[in-house]
Formats: C-alpha cells, structure tokens, sequence
C-alpha cells in the first residue's frame, strides 16, 4: 500500500503547475459542432501522455478520433478505465461571457473557459494523478486505460464502432464516467445513470427565400407552421403530448425514490443562481427532484426564423427550424421516440415539417452495487471529509449505454466541476481548489480500487 | 406645351449616366434598422440635389434627418410633391445574396442591390426627370416639393413631427408616394392607399442566461412559453385570434371587390417565382385579392431562441424573442391593435410575455377620383403602351396616413419596381429599362399635370 497522504503533499506543491497545464488545454478551441481546433487538441494531448508514458494509438473515425491509451501498474489483476472527451460546446452567445471564452482567465479562484469543467478539467485531474503516482512511487497502484473521444457534445457518433471494433479495449474492472458535480462547500455527487437524448430538428420550408411580409395575407409561414406544431407537443403543465411519448417509461422504484431523499437540492440558490421565479408548475422537495432525475422532458433548444437582428423587418420568413433535445428515461430509446414525433405530426395533418435526427442517446443506468461504485463512494469522505450525494441517474447525457449496456459496464461517474460551473451556459468555470481535490480524489480511487476486495 | 418626346429622346441618350447614378446611390448603404451609412447617404443626396439647383432644408430629428427640397416651375398655381426615402431594409441573410448588396452589379439587364428598388431607383427617376426638363428647356413645367425621410424602413417615427412643424411644406397639388410595382412585361400598377402596420415584439425571459437544457425538466422555457402564446393568436384557417382583433375591420364595398377584377395577378407565376406549393387555404381568384389586399395580417417576422448555429447544442434558452408584424386595415390603429394583443394574452395568463412596440403606422386610402389620380391613371397607357391596374390598397404599408390623413392629402403611388424586385429580400433587383421607363413615366407626370384642368 501506498501512502497517500504523499501523495496529497505532491500535489499540493505542484497546484501551480496544475492549474497552468488546466489553462494551456482551455486556451485551445475544440468544438465538435462547429469542427473548429479538433487536431490542434488532439496534438495537445498527445503531448501530454507521450510525457507521462501512455501507450497511444489514436484511433481515427470519419469524425474526430478517439484517443486510447494504456499504463500498467503494480496490480495487474486490476484494471480502472477513465472516459473523457476532448471537445468543447459552442461558445455562443460571446456577448453574455465576462471575459473571452478561450482565455482561461482566473478570477476569485476559479478559471473562466469554455470547457474548463466540461470536459477538459475532468480529463486532467486524473492524468494530474498518474504523473503524481509517478513521480512519488515510481508506479501506478493499478492497470490504466484512457478513452477520450472528440465528438460528446454532439451525441458520440463513432463510439460504438470504437466499441465494437475494439471490444479489449473495453474490458476493465472499474469504469469511471467523463466527470460529475459538487455543492460548492458540499458533498461530491457520485451518479451510476444518465438520461438518454434525442437531438432533433424541425424544419418547414414554405417559400424558396424569405418574403416582403405583405405576402403573409397569403403564403403559409412556416415559423406559424412549427408554433401551431409545437402547441400539439406539450400542455401548460409541461405534459408532453406527443403520442405515446411516455409508454416506456418505468416509474421510479421505491429504492429510486428513496435516493432522492440523500439529496441536498438546493433550491433556493438554484433558483436565485439561474435568476428563476420559480419551478415549473411550482414543484418543490421530492416531487421536483423526481421530475428532474427521473422524468423525459421535450425541450426547445433552438428556434431560428426570419429577421433576428436588431429593430424592425418586415419580412414574412421562408424556412424555420426548431431545435429540440428530447431527455429519455429508461426504457424509451431515441429512435422510438423518434418515430413517435414523426407520427404524431403526420397524424395532425404537418406532413410538410421535416424531422431531422441529429442525434440519439438512450439513457443508461449501472448498479450501484458492484465493487468499483462502492469504493468510489467510500474514498469521498477522506478526501473531502463528508459522505457524498448518491444519485441514481443524472438529469443530463452522456454516451455511456453505448459502452457500457452492451459491454456490461457499471460506469461511475465523479468529476471536477460544481452546480454552479455553468457547463454548456456562458461563464463556464471551475474553482481552481475544486481542481486539485479532484486530483487527489482520483489518486485515492486509484489506490484504493487496486486494494478493494469483494465481499 | 412642352414636347415630351423631346425629354423621351433626352432620357434615352443619358441612359448610361442615369444608370450609373443609381449605382452609385446603391453602393452607398443606409440601413437604419442598424444606423449604418445614414450620414453619408444624406450628403450624397445633398450633392445631387445642390447640381439641379433644389432649394434645401435638412430638418434635423432625434433620429435621422427628412430632406425638404423645392424647384419653381412655369405654372406657379400648381405643385406636385414627391415623397420618397433614402434608407433601405437590413440585407440579411447575407448568404442568400447572390452578389454583394451594396455592389450594385449588373446581371440580364438588373441592378442588384438592396434599396435598387426600394427605394433609390424611386427616388433618383424622379429627380432625372427633373434634369432631363432642365437640361432640354431650361425649366420645370410647375412647382416641385421634394420630401426624403431616412426612416420609412423603422416606421417612420418623425414623419409627423415633421408635418406638424411644416405644414406649408406639405401643400400642395398632386402628391405622389414613394413607389409602386409593375408586372413583368404587364402593365403598371397605380394605387391610393396602404395597410397599417404594428410591430411589436413578444419577449420572454425566464432565466438570466441560457441554461444546461437537463434543467429543462424543471425550468420553464421562454420558447415554449411564446409558442403557447403564439398558438392561441391564430388557428390553423389563418384567422386571427386575438380577442376582438376584426372589430374595426370595414368589409370592402362593393367598388372595391369590383376594382379586384381589374388586377392582373398572375397566381401561378408568383407560386413559382416564390416556391411555394400553393397560397393560404388553397384560395384562389377573387378570394385570394380580396384576402391579399383588404384583409389584416399577423406575421411572425422573426423568432429567436437558444442556440440557432449549425448542429446541436444542448441549451435551454433563458430568453426568446418573436417579433410580429401586422398589417392593418382601415378602420384598426396601430395603438387599438397593440393594447388587444396585450389583454388577449394577460386574459390567457401570458402575463410573464412582454409585448414591445417597436413601430407603429395607421392604415391609408385616398380618393381615387381626384384630378391628380386621374391624371397618374391617364399618363400610363402613352409610356408603357397599356393602361395601369388600378389599386385601392397596396398589400403592404408606408407612412401615408402621418402625412396624408391630418393634411387631407390624396396621395398616389406609382414607381419604378416590378412584381420580381425582392424588395426587402434577398437579391432585391431592379430592371434598368423599367428604371428608364419610370424616369419617363416621372416627367409625363409633371408635364400633364402642369397643364391638367379639374373637370
């Protein structure tokens, strides 16, 4: 056994360091959805684990590649995989950031950056971890494996064939999820499940360009069209109504409902933090964390029609498209719902909107249970110093069932960043002491995941 | 008598420096729904007006400046005034254009530019006209008031600030508006009056900046918020919904559905000219100008919302935005209109939506049997060889009533556009033989109406 408390020392003498290697990630762009700085990243990294020794093979796809590397370490009956991805969100909208997104700027100990928690905070607080093994023992406690992929933020296109075609790749004992979230001054939330995504597009095209809106008298708008469409979707009470939507949905067991319970929801600050009035439909306690972890929501992520500028245009738009993310429980599955949507609207007479997937997700539960989860769980509290929020599924997505269902993995998910990192929002950041806790509590996971025994 | 083939002739010669003058006016922009090139645009108009010696008056407003101009004529007991205006619509969508907007270049025989029509190639035809009497007679045939406004794109908010300061400036015989249309190779289009127009915007805010869309579950979205306002605004027939939104509305007389069967609206060449699949409801005919020309409208000129780039971003909008306009018809006022959208939507709970009026312009007919109508009407068939159609409404809206309703003034508009403009689209265009003919058209005016009698 090795002791960690040195390893703690390490990394606090070497914060600095830390938050530079943070910083120099951050300052690089890499948005999968506008393909911009995708090689330039993957160059960065590689950089990174050639210094520390990781075994590479970048593994290209007609996308952006998945990066796999492998160490070895002292127990090598015992293997801990990390996912991570290297690509970022769109910054969009620039003018609501207080400073430049790619800047990496550190104010009141945190570092604002697009991507600073999502995803490459996560990714680097565990390569921090190995180089302190490194440096302090001169070995890793146990078997590494690395898979970092390029393309998360829209939808994981290539992880399956990445899946498939490397099917060794996948074994391993312990599965640790991309990142997770903390209370600021709180417990570290340790999450076995996500729910799955179906990303659409509405389209309608009613004219071959947008028109002088006098034409409105008689040519069909297609912004009217998907207004009139949508108001078939969903109630006021936030009901989805697309046909069926909810059939495959499973109620929350007893055991389900009762993790809630462990939950410490801050209410009151989420809603002063995101400047809300309130909930939907005004829920509270229990029932609004029910619908939040354990309920399918249809959302509008997007809509785009006519004249968005500033002042005033008088013109009658010629297409429209509505973006939505459609969040999935078990058991629906993307193309179910999918299909759902299409005959929902063919049913009410908009044959002439266009359903456009442009990806799909279904949703992914482990058990928390097994061996790995547990010692997760169990290494909080030395690190942190309190028992962490257990939640059975996030209320976001990730491409986990794609690994994981098939390869009959528990993943777990446990990252750097906190409630109020504003991921995929203007102003994404991470506290900077949040950063190196999530060093050493990953060293711990790794040392005590290399001892854990079965009971 | 002034012989007007004589000015034909002159008109014909000068082609070349007349088409480049418009150019030149084009290359300039002067879009005042972004303030862009209005100062500049002013002085360009300025320096032709000083080479035709006008007498000047820039009257300053808080917003950009109306240029008032006389020229004396040789029968001084008459006046024919020209109101036109000197910005232009926003060119977006920029990747729509086919050449640059402010490039002026020419393709088949058209000028592309935003504002060729509508409305610098209005305006300049009359003021070559003017040139071509002083370069071939050394004089007018009557007196000229020139009025230019900067804002008529934004609604004209200093128009009557203008005519109550001046009202001597607004006396006057004849008063010809800014523009109007002609058919491809068909005839010209007279007409009397105008829609009225509300612009407003529906906001929504819920949040103080775009959210992760997982809070989707529990967060309400503007988006949808608006769309379910917007889905009790009209229903699936084109009907308005807006509670008491027709009150006002006069159903047409019988004149006016009769001066319908006058208009050659060529249906199945604006279907295909626009792309579009069929009009609203399928009309057809009559039912189809009577709906284009004397019923009201409410567009959606413009909807934004969370992420509106290319792919999928997984946000959930903290604010949206629709921005309406509808086109009024007498007897609605803008004001009316404004303050039943509101109550309609506080009466359905919408009273998080807040409705911003952005302009605002009142419905306008004239008398179509005055002496300078009649006049217009008559001039048509000897420069373009057939009789006009003759208009009661136009389908769309200028600031007519300001000017016209408290003056008494019976304004007629006539110009130098055609049906396949894109006025307030992308590739607006202009036909350079039209914009000949119109200058033309322009000096036949003022001759027959310098010499014309009251019955």
């Amino acid at each position: 056994m090795r002791d960690l408390q040195k390893i703690y020392d390490y990394v606090d003498a070497h914060a600095q360091e830390y938050i530079e290697l943070l910083q120099k990630f951050c300052r690089q762009p890499s948005i999968s959805a506008q393909n911009i700085g995708m090689r330039e990243m993957v160059d960065l990294i590689l950089e990174e684990l050639s210094s520390l020794g990781v075994s590479v093979d970048v593994v290209e796809t007609s996308g952006n590649p998945i990066i796999y590397g492998e160490l070895e370490g002292v127990n090598k009956d015992r293997t801990l995989s990390f996912y991570n991805h290297y690509d970022v969100q769109p910054p969009e909208p620039l003018e609501e950031w207080k400073s430049d997104p790619f800047a990496a700027e550190i104010r009141d100990g945190k570092i604002y950056a697009r991507g600073a928690t999502d995803n490459k905070g996560s990714l680097l607080c565990r390569l921090c971890a190995i180089r302190a093994f490194q440096e302090v023992y001169g070995e890793l406690p146990l078997r590494i494996k690395l898979i970092y992929e390029g393309e998360e933020e829209i939808g994981s296109p290539h992880l399956s064939e990445f899946a498939e075609k490397y099917p060794e790749r996948l074994k391993t004992d312990g599965f640790a999820w991309e990142g997770g979230t903390k209370q600021i001054n709180g417990p570290l939330e340790v999450s076995f499940g996500v729910k799955g995504l179906l990303y659409i597009e509405l389209r309608c095209r009613t004219a071959n360009s947008d028109l002088h809106s006098s034409n409105a008298a008689i040519v069909k708008n297609p912004a009217w069209r998907l207004v009139q469409a949508l108001a078939t979707m969903k109630d006021a009470n936030d009901h989805i109504l697309i046909d069926g939507f909810y059939d495959n949905v499973k109620a929350p067991t007893a055991y389900e409902m009762e993790c809630l319970k462990t939950l410490d929801y801050k209410e009151d600050e989420v809603k002063q933090r995101m400047g809300l009035d309130g909930f939907i439909n005004d829920l509270t306690g229990i029932d609004l964390l029910n619908k939040l972890y354990y309920q399918p929501t249809a959302n509008i992520a997007g809509f785009k029609a006519g004249y968005i500028g500033d002042g005033a245009k008088t013109v009658m738009p010629g297409s429209a498209v509505v973006k939505m993310d459609l969040r999935l429980v078990p058991d629906q599955m993307p193309d179910e719902i999918l299909d759902k949507v299409r005959k929902h609207l063919d049913k009410r007479g908009f044959t002439d909107i266009e359903v456009v997937r442009l990806s799909g997700e279904p949703p992914f539960r482990a058990n928390p249970e097994c061996l790995f989860a547990q010692t997760v769980v169990k290494c909080v509290k030395p690190v942190y110093g309190m028992d962490p929020e257990v939640l059975v599924s996030s209320s976001g997505t990730t491409a986990m069932y794609q690994f994981c269902h098939s390869a009959g993995l528990d993943a777990v998910m446990f990252g750097a960043g906190n409630v109020a990192s504003n991921i995929h929002a203007p102003n994404e950041n991470i506290i900077i002491e949040d950063y190196i806790q999530a060093i050493k509590m990953a060293a711990t996971v790794m040392e005590e995941f290399a001892n854990a025994k079965e009971s």
